[in-house]
């Protein structure tokens, strides 16, 4: 290895590794490299787990008879080689090399005995140096280079012997020194990533599953329809991946997600109607019927502080708009009505007819289907109408 | 500046450089260090911006003579020195030293007007090197490094006169290389990670927004309590505040957001209320007070698929529990009762005396402390009852 090698695999590894935000793979790429690209017969890693506040062996990768079973050994502050390069006593053993070399301890060991004679904590250390020479033996490693992070002992390079069984050189020392310590920032890094992220999601989820909250309070208020929103999320899922399966449509996730909270929401505005108008058991008298149809307007006002898209309060705004421009609010016509709010039209419709309604019982699914079959082009879009007559016949609804 | 320095301040940079995840800041360091340590005049930094697609001046230092307006200044893509640096036909023309000099580029001119004898693009590079010149003097710069992610163009660094007014040798011009392609990762990190962090904060801000448009939903329903949620949150958090001020508590942040989240959500349950109940003007028949009194129960079981906290929880099913043991759904007594549970209680009752009511008008703000006074230690926990009178006293309820 000449020292060009060096400087450059150093570099190039640096530069990969900030940018590899998965903890487990950057890991696992700085062990394979130094394995193949730096001819050492085995290396693996032990990592600061700061959830347990315990090193575990994340990694061991070489020869086969050298493999060390990786996740499950773990260290404890006191385990010998943590303890070695964690404590300020110790420091002076692995300063000058930039890590602890088996062929090294000996010499430590006869040092501490010898010249300073069993002074001071000399028995101590030739103590702990006799653990650490066990330990590494165990670990298949001649070489172990710490790296710190804030002062934080963050991993531990485990190095087994090179192929070409020449010792270390006090310059391949201070590149695995090198490398390790830019492996522990970027480690680091990549954990801060992981733990960002996580929390995004976490959030990301807690928001939906308060619109799934929100969206199921109207079944408080309105008895008859219990499930239906549920329902209506599944079935208008259905149609748009029906849509994109049938190739009339290429929809985006984001519409998927925004699809998703319309469909939820889509009866929101129940709310605000009294609910001896919504339970009434007989038929709705005009001035009844003109309070009902205002849920869509005031579902889309209930939802204007949370700035949704557009596709979402369009979803809900227009979800009773007809294809022949004979819905409501806005009597929209054709391609006018917004797609969302056409499929959860389609799917609003087949639920409300197969569920049983205040004035009449549920009806056949198949008797559904002909209807929406029957109104296509006039109540239905044809797009979504064509998917929920698709899903129909697939046995999927 | 010998070799060992460069080495080392590289490192040092580097290292510090990954974890700085605020982008301005990370460049204010690094230009810094440029012009003190390294001892520079003037030192500025280029930087892509992919929002825009465009390369803006993000940081000016050194001298007073030699600062540049920063922010303001943008370069697009046809601009002399990114087109320099992004076109491969122009590469050439900085291979070989890692940057642009300026005592280079009259050689340069002179090369491809002598040697090339103007064939080929010739006269195209040299009007771009003229161009390049006098964007250079404009921008007090004598040399100019580029770093690239990906092959884009990320960073130009660009460097005034040295103190000592040497010219950069390439040794020089490596390390800034360096620096720069260091920084160009990092700067890209710090950029992912303020993005990531703005998408985590965008969707706790939908949740609470969603809490907030769940918790006023009641309102549509129950017409005598408008704005009755707003304002029982508000008074929860002022109670809260002055309980922190007054040295009766040391709640945290979190205590702060889980007390939020129940105050809005503290009435949910009586969306499953019938509605003649809710705004009965006379009085409540005891068979319809024990409907009224299962809305807490019904509003601990809404938010139950949210696996909210125990705070939130406990605030909401608890806000009707009594001091002395007389409230309800379950009893509880004293210090038995959730802190959070607590502090509502005295808020809800304050807004309920100080607000109309189907069977009442509302009451003055004195009578309802003189109410919550008379009340403490029998209806009310003492330490926020307390605090609600001091409150009063200091004008701010």
């Amino acid at each position: 290895m000449a020292q060009i090698d060096f400087k450059k695999e150093l570099e190039t590894a640096s530069k990969s590794m900030i940018m590899i935000h998965d903890p487990k793979l950057l890991i696992k790429l700085i062990v394979r490299m130094i394995v193949r690209k730096l001819r050492v017969k085995h290396a693996a890693m032990v990592l600061y787990e700061s959830d347990r506040d315990a090193y575990v062996l994340s990694i061991s990768r070489g020869e086969a008879g050298v493999k060390l079973p990786a996740g499950y050994t773990r260290f404890n502050h006191e385990s010998p080689l943590i303890k070695l390069f964690s404590r300020k006593e110790y420091k002076h053993l692995t300063y000058n090399r930039n890590a602890i070399v088996s062929e090294d301890i000996n010499r430590f060991i006869w040092h501490e005995t010898v010249i300073k004679n069993s002074n001071g904590n000399g028995h101590e250390i030739r103590e702990l140096l006799h653990k650490v020479n066990e330990q590494m033996e165990m670990l298949s490693s001649v070489a172990c280079v710490p790296a710190y992070y804030r002062h934080t002992l963050m991993v531990v390079l485990l190095l087994g012997e090179k192929y070409d069984e020449t010792k270390f050189s006090q310059e391949e020392l201070d590149f695995f020194a090198a490398l390790a310590s830019d492996a522990a920032m970027a480690i680091r890094n990549a954990q801060l990533f992981t733990h960002l992220k996580a929390q995004s999601e976490r959030n990301r989820k807690l928001f939906l599953q308060t619109i799934n909250v929100l969206g199921s309070t109207i079944e408080a208020k309105d008895s008859y329809t219990h499930g239906h929103t549920e329902r209506v999320t599944q079935y208008s899922l259905a149609i748009a991946r029906q849509m994109v399966a049938n190739g009339s449509e290429h929809f985006s996730k984001s519409f998927f997600e925004n699809l998703y909270i319309a469909a939820l929401l889509h009866d929101i505005g129940k709310i605000a109607i009294p609910e001896d108008i919504l339970n009434k058991p007989g038929r709705l008298t005009k001035e009844e019927y003109v309070i009902i149809q205002k849920h869509p307007i005031k579902g889309a006002e209930i939802i204007t502080p949370l700035s949704l898209s557009q596709e979402c309060y369009n979803g809900i705004l227009y979800h009773h708009e007809h294809f022949d421009g004979k819905g409501y609010p806005e009597g929209l016509e054709g391609e006018n009505i917004p797609v969302s709010a056409s499929i959860i039209a389609v799917a609003d419709a087949y639920d409300a007819m197969t569920s049983e309604r205040p004035y009449r019982k549920s009806l056949d699914k198949s008797f559904a289907i002909e209807e929406i079959e029957r109104n296509i082009s006039t109540q239905f879009s044809p797009l979504p109408a064509q998917a929920m007559l698709e899903l129909y016949e697939k046995g999927e609804v």
